[in-house]
């Protein structure tokens, strides 16, 4: 077995190299980085905690669960609008972690570090005689007084999303080894979509100055959603037909169309789901074209509150009473 | 046994209040928080992680938890010049987190925060089968450019260091049971002061412009005035007599000589050492009146590498060799 690396050599061999490119993070070898924000912008942050055997395994890839660490934190800074700069991690690491996983976890952010051009500014490492608990704080930069909300949503604004939703939950499904009646390397891409979320990074900065509210789906369109209209004040009306679906998707739901709960609340998504003005379909249409994005009208903002989910012939689909919990999930019946 | 409380009950009912007057925080109801950085500042940021059984016992008070968390943060950033403005912090709560654990955590950070003037920006809460873990990243302001380092510092320079040195350590003994042969109260204020940091966030940002190279002193003298000479290339003497001891630390060390090595390289003092060239030596006398901070010249920067403490009759007690380490103390014969 390899011998146990101590605190110092853990950070001089994986961790200095991610900050190479952070002048303020002195090489890891302070007590603090020093950030400059750009003239005129604002600082986005936030903060997540993931634990292994809650929100990642113990035979999970190190990679993977450091790329998806990170990408799910870009994720929200660019539904904020704003352009991601550095992070910091702390990491508590429990009896079984070797240098192999080190060495791995380091390497998945090295990888996406390059893809995103963000940099490690600093943190800390410590053991723990339990589960393996990663804390990581990401920032990002945008114009000041424009950071995107979930509230700031006008009654008649359009909603929309970008990508296709529910590739994260159906992929989920198929990582647990559901069938979902696909062929395997449909059902294995799925499943890859929900290892390693795909943040907006370039989209989202687009979106200021278009768009009155957003925030990322990462909890269920739905119950997203919802979270806008209670900030908001208002309600949501938007159309079960209209909302954008992989051709996997698609699939699996002509096979079983019980799953359009599973899609519908199932969250995972990591796109961004947003509210506009009608006045801004024709910037939003070329944005799409820019960008390379699919962004797709699903609905209008309403008076009221709640969001209402119409079927194809306009019913409204029940999607659950007051009691949605971060948690849980609306019931559509 | 109390109801275990959600996620969303715990930040409402607790966290929440603490996001008060941190408008860019938006009552900790989005997914991150907007903040602003003065015209000609940067910002300086540090983060640290807790786990319960390693660096909190389960049983300390939740209150006091709370607050060594932010105040040695705090220190870290003072250390730097910087005045700190916000934090964010993750919570993985293990099993036996209730309510009233939550309530005292909280309202310790609540006095905490009145008494810095920092606040709560945001951060993530979620469950751990494991040991209570914390991680907490702290920020605040310099002038751009200015922030204190653990390098800068010049041959020539005199060696300071704020307060008192070693009570620290002989409070984490008393606090362990040991005896130091003082009278009880005593031994209580002593193990206090290891309890309780009291980070020097008024001195800190005072001492840009003046010192060449600051850091606090959280893992021993010796040790961490090692690592200012590290980063500056340098080497440093100090003198054993000169170090600024309380009166407690004084009796201590008449009934028992051999604690000084304790004093020297025990840490958990949350002093600043710094150096500072000697003409900036009417400066520091006067800064110290100023900020009712006793402020103590211990030695000079020289040529070379590592520290050599000094007794009275000027012979160079034995510091160790290259070996020193995080975890480890470096060796005082």
């Amino acid at each position: 077995m390899p011998r146990r690396l101590d605190e110092f050599e853990i950070i001089a061999r994986h961790f200095k190299p991610l900050a190479a490119k952070c002048e303020g993070a002195m090489g890891l070898s302070d007590d603090a980085a020093a950030l400059r924000v750009g003239a005129g912008r604002e600082l986005v942050v936030t903060a997540d905690a993931l634990v292994e055997g809650v929100h990642f395994l113990s035979n999970d890839p190190p990679d993977l669960i450091a790329r998806k660490m990170l990408r799910v934190n870009l994720s929200d800074l660019a539904a904020k609008g704003a352009t991601p700069t550095v992070y910091l991690m702390t990491l508590a690491l429990g009896p079984a972690v070797d240098e192999s996983w080190i060495a791995s976890f380091a390497n998945g952010l090295a990888k996406d570090q390059d893809e995103f051009g963000v940099s490690l500014a600093g943190g800390d490492t410590t053991a723990t005689p339990g589960p393996t608990t990663l804390s990581v704080t990401a920032m990002g930069e945008v114009a000041q007084g424009r950071t995107l909300r979930r509230g700031g949503a006008r009654d008649g604004d359009g909603i929309w999303v970008s990508g296709t939703i529910g590739d994260g939950a159906l992929g989920l499904a198929a990582a647990r080894g559901e069938s979902l009646g696909l062929d395997a390397d449909a059902e294995r891409l799925l499943a890859d979509r929900y290892r390693l979320p795909r943040p907006r990074v370039t989209l989202g900065p687009r979106l200021v100055g278009v768009a009155h509210a957003a925030m990322d789906v990462s909890d269920g369109l739905v119950g997203d959603l919802r979270h806008i209209c209670d900030a908001s004040g208002l309600g949501a009306e938007i159309e079960a037909a209209r909302v954008p679906l992989s051709a996997a998707a698609r699939v699996v739901l002509m096979h079983a169309p019980e799953r359009l709960r599973d899609i519908l609340t199932g969250g995972d998504d990591y796109e961004i789901l947003f509210t506009a003005p009608v006045s801004q379909d024709g910037a939003l249409t070329a944005l799409a074209k820019e960008t390379g994005t699919a962004l797709t009208h699903i609905g209008t903002m309403v008076a009221g509150g709640g969001v209402t989910v119409r079927d194809a012939a306009g019913r409204a689909l029940e999607t659950g009473h007051g009691g949605y919990r971060h948690f849980g999930a609306p019931t559509i019946r």
